[in-house]
């Protein structure tokens, strides 16, 4: 394996200068009118018609000459003589002389001689004969003849985005093929150890994200894209894959294979067979991309990751796209946020993913290699290499990752299944961080979360018998910004498979166990429990753990424990009954644990908290509670600290 | 023809009621995942799979155990066997005993006995030894299984939207075919009016505009249209359409023939094949809406004419498929702004079409049967009855029309060509009227206008010899809180066939003459030029133009003027030379004119503004003008008004 460093990087600046350099040019293409909702119109349309085409009646009545109404009143109708009847399309021809009338409906042309309609409502007919009530001007209730579009006149103009109105314009004016701009962009995505959603997952490999993030980011911004698929880290295939889609498009996107790792063979294949402009900017994450020309087809090379790829193609490629497709203002879909936390930055340009609630913006970094950092970020802000700390209340500006459809609460803390059916029944968009109780804790402390759902237990302070949960956690941090909201009761117990010798806690020493991790409820919880036992037993806890292979163990979810137990990796796990029925495990219960939610003051009164609450006091609720979970006494109860 | 009064009008909070009643329900369809974007996931996706699937290297380096390293420093490396290679997505294992390392490219599985990577950076290799510079922790540069997403996770909510992110979560996991929800929304357009778009327009018909806009806006919410095209009003050919859609669709959308006028067929069938649940909602323009249920479909009798239906659509419609597709929030898309001009109502609950431009809302009604009050309007707003009259400065919520360009100027006044060429160069939007030059100088006074084009000329106040422009009018109006921008000038004169005998405004007497419309500033031109003839010849201005017939018409545009001269309904015309040229006719120059430009102060300074005027000076622009439209010294001269 030969490695090559990277070039100079060049920064975040002459990064743009050198993509707004790049010469893009969209082809035309024609397309159906009822498929050209949100492309781009390619030529001014002119059109060849007036409309309306005729002067029409814009009221249902009678087509008469004014002047033989002006006399008429209520009390004295004029009568005139019916000679015909105009339905609405008709393609009959009338001519309306004095004293005649046409009975004329919304929409039919006015007939020769006419000059104005009379409504139905100022009309009686009999026999033919028609009396008019009320006089009318000579105009009254018609629509000139290319009143509303003028023939010759440009409706359009080259450049417009097409949308409802757009539309409605050009089918009046009779356009059924409409020119647009088509921006073909290939998108090719590299690496060996990619395989395509649908296909079989093979060991060492992952399902290729960004061939299908690159293609609706593509389609947002109106352009076309155009899928090559996966192709391997070979020279030879890469070569031939890049001059097919050279052809073809107007721009290449690739993602990946552009670092200076081994097998990287992008840069070097640019620079073989076109030319490279640049080679890495100055800016996490964009040290790996690369930007260069084959054949006067601009290629951008973005980084592997997705989450890293998607917020350099939203920084630089889209208002690339949206520019060339003509696009002078909104090149990047922004919106303005205040930070509700403090965030510490690495002292270097960067790109920092972060989702935006209700105007309050919160880092949402997984790191690199995350995809969930991406579903948990509505966009990203830039933070300059000066900056190395940043205030919560700093007002910053996100860029969106396209159309994003923003939460409306932040959930942090423990794992439940209720906060599913919570989100399910009140329609609202929770994004839900399940940080274990701890973490739900300091979520709101830290002023991030809206809500933490928390299960901590404490003994008493006093060192009297039995459980107190989150109330002495949340004195202990002195929470004051914070209200508890008590929840419900859940059974916890040992999970096991069905077959397995355990029938309580006693049995645990010398089974294999798959333990929650550090911070989650549930472990505190057994730890407790634990104690009690060696309590009672006599002897150490410590002495107690050590004789459980795995005590120590910490899996991440109920999902985790239960997947341990089932496939005979341990031989017990920990965790909630309505866990271990969707597990096909035995349940044995050790406990009745309350699960409350921690609400930050300041958010209480917003209409999402208190629609949340709403639901979760509901009968609805209560009734539809999985197994092992249930509504007590308590459930609603608010405690506030001060 | 048999008429059927209208029922009794429903209020418009009633309307809301029933709407929210009807029972639309959406059917699923699995799609690629390429073409999922815009739609709303129909089931809860649940990962089968960890992401990633197994320890995975987060950096190019080597694979070791941590232990190995603690000793190591700069000066002290350890020094490790290389025992294999593992690029990106290699299936080969290796198992790493204590002294051995793997080389490991970013993306691989760390293999067997490995528990942290040593970057590459911090290593050297020779002869298949490996020096290691620094110690790693544990851990370090390893992304665990499933610590991006836990199998078992429900990773997407039904009722999501699906948007980029989106995309890439689905993809992640390896998903390839996406359940969506599929509300299908048949379309019928009623009326033997109508003509589809593309077809020949014979006498008495119109393009139907209603198929594509509703079609437009129903993708636009999420669901799917179906077009069942132009159905004639006719009882028996409309029943069979109504029952194919019945049996195809979730929603039936129709639009005409729901009025109590002649040929309206629509709310008599509802009746007879399904139940009316009301017939006229107490909005203009909602009388004729219609809403019953046809075998458990509902469906939605529309108005006919364009602009309207386009507001029920939006305000009634849009909600209830945003709805029945999960929204909770967002269900009318609004935009807050504050009147820019005052307002008289009718006095009656209506929905006004208004523009909106940086905030400012001004209402944009051409009257029914206009369809180009929709490509002037952004949206809608609602006016109770009780409100009389809007003042200026008013703050309303509007209505958009679905996804909205909207524009960055308004500019009204005289018809110009070069108005297109300085949309062209500056790219930016103009919402352009062509009011002519008095209402130009009235839509800056009104503060409607942001710039208006303005050509009108006045003698001299004292009676000097000459004509000035714009500068009287703009005195006697009293218009202080605006600019006049000098432009440039254009040659004016009379347009006449290329065989016509006429040389000059002398010859026009008995010829038949095709004028501008009151308000023009050309009309005003002609008007001081026959006035000067007159003089000379010593007749009354009268005598001189009751000898030339048609000198009191009024042709909205040059355009107009062209065609009426061109197919020889008139002799001659009057207007500038470039227009001449276009049409084919010839030019006899009478005077040179001056068209300057009117620009309310308040918007002086705006982005949008200064950009107009830095392109209206530019070399370009006066290098690129129409042929008898010219820069001369005073373009761009600023006159201030106090």
């Amino acid at each position: 394996m030969k490695r090559k460093e990277f070039r100079k990087l060049i920064s975040v600046d002459k990064a743009r200068e050198i993509i707004n350099s790049l010469q893009v040019i969209p082809g035309k293409e024609s397309l159906a009118l009822e498929n050209v909702h949100g492309n781009i119109l390619a030529e001014d349309i002119v059109t060849e018609i007036n409309v309306p085409p005729f002067p029409r009646a814009i009221m249902d009545g009678y087509a008469v000459r004014a002047e033989n109404t002006y006399a008429c009143s209520e009390t004295e109708p004029v009568r005139l003589r019916r000679v015909g009847d105009l339905p609405a399309g008709s393609d009959a021809k009338f001519t309306v002389l004095a004293g005649e009338t046409v009975e004329i409906a919304t929409g039919a042309p006015i007939p020769e001689g006419a000059d104005s309609v009379v409504m139905v409502e100022y009309s009686s007919e009999e026999n033919g004969t028609v009396s008019i009530y009320r006089p009318v001007a000579v105009g009254e209730n018609i629509m000139k003849a290319g009143s509303d579009i003028l023939k010759g006149e440009r409706v359009l103009r080259a450049g417009r985005k097409l949308g409802t109105r757009e539309i409605g314009v050009l089918s009046s004016v009779g356009k059924k093929e409409v020119p647009i701009l088509k921006l073909q962009v290939g998108i090719i995505s590299t690496g060996d150890e990619l395989v395509r959603p649908g296909e079989k997952l093979a060991y060492g490999k992952v399902y290729d994200a960004n061939s299908y993030t690159l293609y609706a980011g593509v389609q947002e911004c109106g352009a076309f894209p155009l899928l090559y698929g996966i192709i391997p880290d070979n020279e030879t295939v890469m070569k031939k894959a890049l001059e097919t889609a050279v052809s073809e498009c107007a721009l290449i996107l690739t993602s990946g294979s552009t670092s200076s790792g081994a097998g990287d063979v992008m840069y070097r294949l640019i620079d073989e067979i076109g030319e490279t402009l640049a080679h890495g900017i100055n800016i996490k994450p964009g040290k790996p991309v690369v930007i260069g020309i084959i054949k006067d087809v601009p290629i951008i090379g973005l980084p592997g990751n997705p989450t890293s790829t998607l917020m350099i193609f939203n920084e630089f490629v889209a208002p690339l796209l949206r520019k060339v497709l003509g696009a002078e203002t909104g090149l990047k879909k922004v919106e303005n946020g205040i930070m509700g936390t403090a965030f510490r930055s690495e002292g270097r340009q960067q790109l920092l993913p972060v989702g935006l609630i209700r105007g309050r913006v919160y880092p949402a970094d997984r790191g690199s290699g995350a995809i969930t950092s991406l579903s948990e970020a509505d966009g990203f802000i830039e933070i300059p290499p000066s900056t190395e700390f940043i205030e919560a209340g700093t007002p910053v500006e996100v860029t969106l990752f396209g159309e994003v459809e923003k939460p409306d609460l932040l959930i942090a803390g423990g794992f439940c299944p209720s906060l599913d059916l919570l989100e399910n029944l009140s329609g609202l968009r929770f994004r839900t961080f399940y940080t274990g109780s701890s973490g739900g804790f300091s979520a709101i402390a830290a002023n991030i979360a809206d809500i933490a759902g928390v299960n901590m237990p404490s003994i008493y302070p006093g060192g009297q018998a039995g459980i107190l949960y989150n109330i002495p956690t949340i004195e202990n941090m002195k929470l004051s910004g914070a209200v508890l909201v008590k929840g419900y009761r859940r059974e916890v117990g040992l999970l096991i498979r069905q077959n397995t010798p355990i029938s309580g806690l006693s049995d645990l020493p010398g089974k294999r166990l798959i333990n929650r991790n550090l911070g989650s409820g549930t472990r505190t919880l057994l730890d407790l429990k634990i104690a009690e036992l060696a309590g009672k037993k006599g002897i150490s806890k410590k002495d107690l753990t050590d004789s459980i292979p795995g005590y120590t163990s910490g899996a991440k979810s109920e999902v985790a424990i239960c997947e341990a137990v089932a496939s005979g990796k341990a031989d017990a796990g920990v965790g909630i009954r309505n866990c271990a029925g969707k597990s096909g495990l035995k349940f044995i219960k050790f406990a009745d644990e309350e699960y409350d939610f921690l609400i930050r003051k300041e958010v209480l009164e917003t209409p999402e908290v208190r629609h949340f609450l709403k639901i979760f006091n509901s009968d609805e609720f209560a009734s539809k509670l999985q197994a092992g979970i249930h509504v007590y006494e308590k459930t609603g109860e608010m405690i506030s600290f001060e």
